[in-house]
C-alpha cells in the first residue's frame, strides 16, 4: 500500500479516531479543527496538528473533512477564500460530513471546475465503528475516483458502497436513516404492543426476526432494555447513536422529501416524534430510547 | 409418523391447500365448509367431505379450524351448539385463522373446561407457502398440547413458534404484521424518495438491505418494480399477500391496542394508509402496492 | 310544563349534577349507583335513592342513565335480569352515556321490541355544563320521542341536535370528538411553532381565530398558557375535559372506523398521540395539556 | 386618501387583480411581470406597463411584490443588480409573495440598511379575495411603517394583522396555513367516518359547526359535495385555493419545523398528504378535494 499525505479537517467524536486509523495505517496526516482541544488532543494521538485548513492541506495529495452541517462543508471548501482555490489540480478530495445532497453535488461541481475530483462520502456505524476502523461508507462520484480513494477508506471502514453519481452517498444514507427511524420506532410499537399483550418480549423479538417482521433493529439493535445484552437499551441507552444525531438526518430526507415533492408519511411522522423526544429532554440518550414515548417504564431502568 | 384422524374446518384458499397436504402426509382428513363449491373442489382432491361442521368431526382425534374471522371462530366453537360441546375429552383443537387475541382466550378457556387440548396456531407465508408447506405458524398454548401437534403441523408448515400461553400465538402475529406494514410502507418510501433524487432504486434497495436499513421487504419482497423479479411488485402486484389481508390484520392490532391503552403512531398511520389504499379500488393488490400512494407510476407498470 | 317520575342510574361526575338538575325543575328522581358513597351524596342532595337500578324504575315514566362504557350499558338494559324486561311499555328510556354506536343500536332495538322508546342522547359540555344546565346533547332516535325527552332534557342542556336515527347520537358525538382532538393537536402544534419562530402567541392566536385557521379551540379553549385567563392551560390544565376521557372517546371514533373501513389519518394519530401522553403521567390533566408533548415548557408553569 | 404612484411586480392570478384595485382606487400603477402576456393582459386594464423591475420602480414611492418564492424575491431585492440598490430613501417596499419567514427578514435587512421601509404582508382570500379586494394581509414590520401603508392595503384587502416584526407575518401565515390544513383533514375524516356510519352528512356538519368540532371549514368551506352550496366541492372541487398552493405552504411550515426544532406530528402528515394527493393527480383541485383520499367517490361527483 502507498503512503499519502492526508489533510484532515474536523476532529470531532468521529473525525478524531477516522485521522488517527489513518495516522496507524502509515500516512502523513496533517489535522485541523476551529477547536483548540481538540487540535490539541490530536497532537498528544501524534498527529501533525496544523493551525489553518489551509495550511493543513500544504503538500497533501489527499483532503478528507468531517463536518457537522451543509453550511460548515461549503464554507470549508466554497467562495473566494475556499480550500477548493488553493489545492493543486488532481487532489482528491473526501468529504465524509453528512449534508444535504444538494450540498454535495454544489462543491462537486466546484471541484470539477477546479480540476479537483471530489467524493461525497459520508459514513455510519457510529463512534465505535470509527474507533474500530469498521465504517460503513456510502459513496457519490466517479468510478475511477472511488478506485483511488479505496485504500484509504479501508483504512477507516469495512464497508464502501458505491451508491451513483456526486452526491448519491449523501443521498442513499438520509434514505436508509430515515428508514432506519422507522424500522426504530416500528419495532418499538410491536414490542411495547406485545408487552402490553401479555407477550414475554424476548421470545416476540425472536420471532418476529425470523418472520416477515425481520429487522436491523431486531438483528442488531433491540430498543427493549433487557432482550439484548449489547444494545444500548441494556445500557440505560448511553452510547450508540444519539437522539439528536438521527433528528438530524431525519431533517436532511424531510428537506429532499420537500424539495423533490415526495410523500413521506412514516418518515415524517418519525421525524417529528424524534424531535418531541428529544424535547422532551433525551436528545442525548441512544435513538433507541425513543422506546420511552410508548413504554416510558423503559427510561426509568 | 402416525397418522390423525382430522377434521378440517374452513376450505378457504389457504385451508384447502393446507388440508390436502394433511391428506397428502397420510391423514384422514374429514373436511367441511359452508361453500359448496369449496366441499366440491376438495372432494375432487380425494378429500372426504362432510355435510356439516359436527358430522366432520365424528371420529377426529384433532379438529383444525382456518376461518376468516374472531366470529366465526366463535360461532363454531362456542355456545350451546358449538363444537366445544360435542368433542370427546382429550381431542386437539387447533385453529389456524387470524383472530384477536381476546376471541381466542375465550375459546380456549372454553376447551380447557372441557377436558379439550387448544392451541391458538395462525400462520404467515400466503397461499403460496400454504400450497408449498412451507407456512410459518405462531402457536399459542401448553408446550405438551404444541408438542402432540408438531408433527401434524410440520406437515403444512416450515417453522413453528412457540410464543407463550393461549392467545399468545394471536398476540404475536399481529405485532408481527403491525411491523411488517409499517416495514413495508418505510421501505417504499425510502425507495420513492431516493428515486425522486435521482438514485438508481436497484443500488439503493442493496445498499439499505446490507446496512442499518435492512429489513425483510428489502431482503425478500421489494416493492418497486422491476428490483426484483420474484416480488410481486414485479408482475403487477399479482397473487402475494392482499392489501385488504393486510387491512384486517392491522384491524386486529389496532383494536388490541385501543383495548391496551397501547400508543401505535406508525402502526395506526399505516392502517390507515391501507384503509385508504383499499378505499381507492387497490384491495385485491399484493399489499406491497401501497408504494402507489407515494409513486402512482408504479400502480401502471 | 309537567313533572315526571324519573329514574337516574350512574350519579359519577356527570350524571349526579344533571340528577340534581331534574330535581331542581321540579321532577321526581329515582336515583342508583353501584358506588354508595355516590348514592349517599345524592341522598344528602334530597333526591330519593334506591337499593337497586330495578328498584329505581319502579312507578318512573322515564329512565335516564349515565355510565363510563357500552358494557355498563348493555348490563343494565339487556339480558334475562336487564331493565328492558321490567319496564312497563311505553316508557322513555335515555341513555346519555357515550358508548359505541352498535351499542347503542343493539339496546334501541331491544327497546322496541318490548315497545319502549329509546334515545341516545351523549353529551357534551363536561362537568361544568352538567352543573350549570348547559350541556349539548347529540340525539339519536324517533322525532316523536325526542320531542317527549325534549323538556326533561331542556332541564339539563342548553343545546339539544336531533341528529337521525337510533345510534346517531353515539355517532356524531364520536366525529365530533375526534374532530376536537385534531383541532386542539393542530392549534397546539401552530402555537408552539409559532413561539418558536418568535411570534407572541397572543398575537398569533388572536389572528388565526380570525382567519381560515378559526376553531373551537382557539374560540374558547386556548392550549397556551396565558393567554386565554379562562381556559385550563391557565390554570395548570386543571379541570375542564380529562386526556383519559378524551382518550376513550378516540377510541370508540377508531372502532367505528375499523369497523366501516373508514381512513382516518389524522384522527388516528390523535389518538396515539393522547395514548402516549396518558401513559406519559398526564391521563388526568385537561386534554388541551397534549401541547405538553410538543412545548414540554407548557405543562411546568 | 392621497394617491401614490406604486410600482407592482409580479402580475399572476393574484397580482394582476391586486395591482387593477390599486388602479381603480386612483394610484399610479407602474406594472412588471417577466411573462410578456401577463403584462399585455395587465395593459389592456389601462395599467402602465415597464419594460423591467427597475424601470417599474422609477418614480415610485411604494414598491409592491407579489411573486412565487423566496428564491424569486431575494432576486428581485438583493444582491448587486437588486432594486434595493436602486431605490431612493424612504421608499415603502411591500412584499405580499408567500414566503419563508428567514428569507423576509433577510430582504428587510438589507431594505433597513439602505433606508427603506419593508413589510411583508403575505396575503389569505384566494383570487376571488383579490379581485373583490377583501384580502386578508398578515403584515410584520414597524407599526409606524404598516401605518403608512395601510390606506394603500385597503384598496386591496379587508383584513390587516399587525402579526409583530419583521418576518412575522410570514410566520403567522405559515402557522395558520398548517392549521388549516389540519382542519381541512380533520373535517374530512370526521365527515367521511360520519357518513360511513350512516349519518347525513349535512346535518352532522351543522351539528359539529356549532359544538366543539366547530372550525372554519365547517363554516365556510364544506368539503363535502352538496353540503354548502357556494363551496368548491358543490362545483368538482374548482376554483378556490389549490392543492399545490397549499402543498407549497405546508412545505414552509415544515421547513420553519426544521429550521426551529419544533415538532408538528398533523401538521407533517398533512403535508404529506397533500404531496400524495397532488402526486396522484390532483394537484389543479381546490384543497378541500383532499376528502377524495378518504372518499373517492366525492372527485367522482
Amino acid at each position: 500500500m502507498s503512503s499519502h499525505t492526508i489533510a484532515f479537517i474536523g476532529l470531532g467524536n468521529m473525525g478524531a479516531p477516522m485521522a488517527q486509523n489513518l495516522f496507524k495505517a502509515g500516512h502523513t496526516v496533517r489535522a485541523f479543527d476551529l477547536s483548540a482541544a481538540a487540535c490539541k488532543a490530536a497532537a498528544l494521538e501524534g498527529l501533525t496538528v496544523s493551525t489553518s485548513a489551509s495550511d493543513a492541506v500544504n503538500g497533501a495529495d489527499i483532503v478528507i473533512s468531517m463536518l457537522p452541517a451543509s453550511r460548515h462543508v461549503e464554507l470549508l471548501y466554497l467562495g473566494d477564500t475556499g480550500l477548493l482555490r488553493k489545492l493543486p489540480k488532481g487532489t482528491l478530495v473526501i468529504d465524509s460530513s453528512t449534508i444535504a445532497p444538494a450540498s454535495a453535488r454544489k462543491v462537486a461541481e466546484a471541484a470539477s471546475g477546479a480540476g479537483l475530483a471530489f467524493l461525497d462520502a459520508p459514513v455510519s456505524g457510529g463512534t465505535a465503528g470509527a474507533a474500530a476502523g469498521t465504517l460503513t461508507f456510502m459513496i457519490g462520484g466517479d468510478a475511477a475516483d472511488l478506485e483511488r480513494a479505496t485504500p484509504v477508506l479501508r483504512n477507516m471502514g469495512a464497508n464502501l458502497f458505491h451508491a451513483g453519481g456526486h452526491g448519491a452517498g449523501q443521498a442513499t444514507k438520509l434514505c436508509n436513516n430515515m428508514l432506519l427511524a422507522v424500522l426504530m420506532i416500528g419495532t418499538s410499537e410491536a414490542l411495547s404492543l406485545g408487552q402490553s399483550l401479555g407477550l414475554d418480549t424476548k421470545v416476540l423479538s425472536e420471532v418476529m426476526r425470523r418472520s416477515s417482521g425481520g429487522n436491523w433493529a431486531l438483528e442488531k439493535y433491540n430498543p427493549m432494555p433487557g432482550v439484548m445484552d449489547t444494545a444500548p437499551a441494556s445500557r440505560g441507552y448511553s452510547g450508540g447513536f444519539g437522539t439528536d444525531l438521527m433528528l438530524k438526518d431525519l431533517g436532511l430526507a424531510v428537506e429532499a422529501a420537500l424539495a423533490s415533492g415526495s410523500s413521506v408519511p412514516l418518515g415524517g411522522l418519525a421525524r417529528d416524534l424524534y424531535a418531541a423526544h428529544s424535547k422532551a429532554g433525551h436528545g442525548g440518550l441512544d435513538f433507541s430510547s425513543v422506546i420511552g414515548m410508548l413504554s416510558p417504564g423503559t427510561l426509568r431502568k
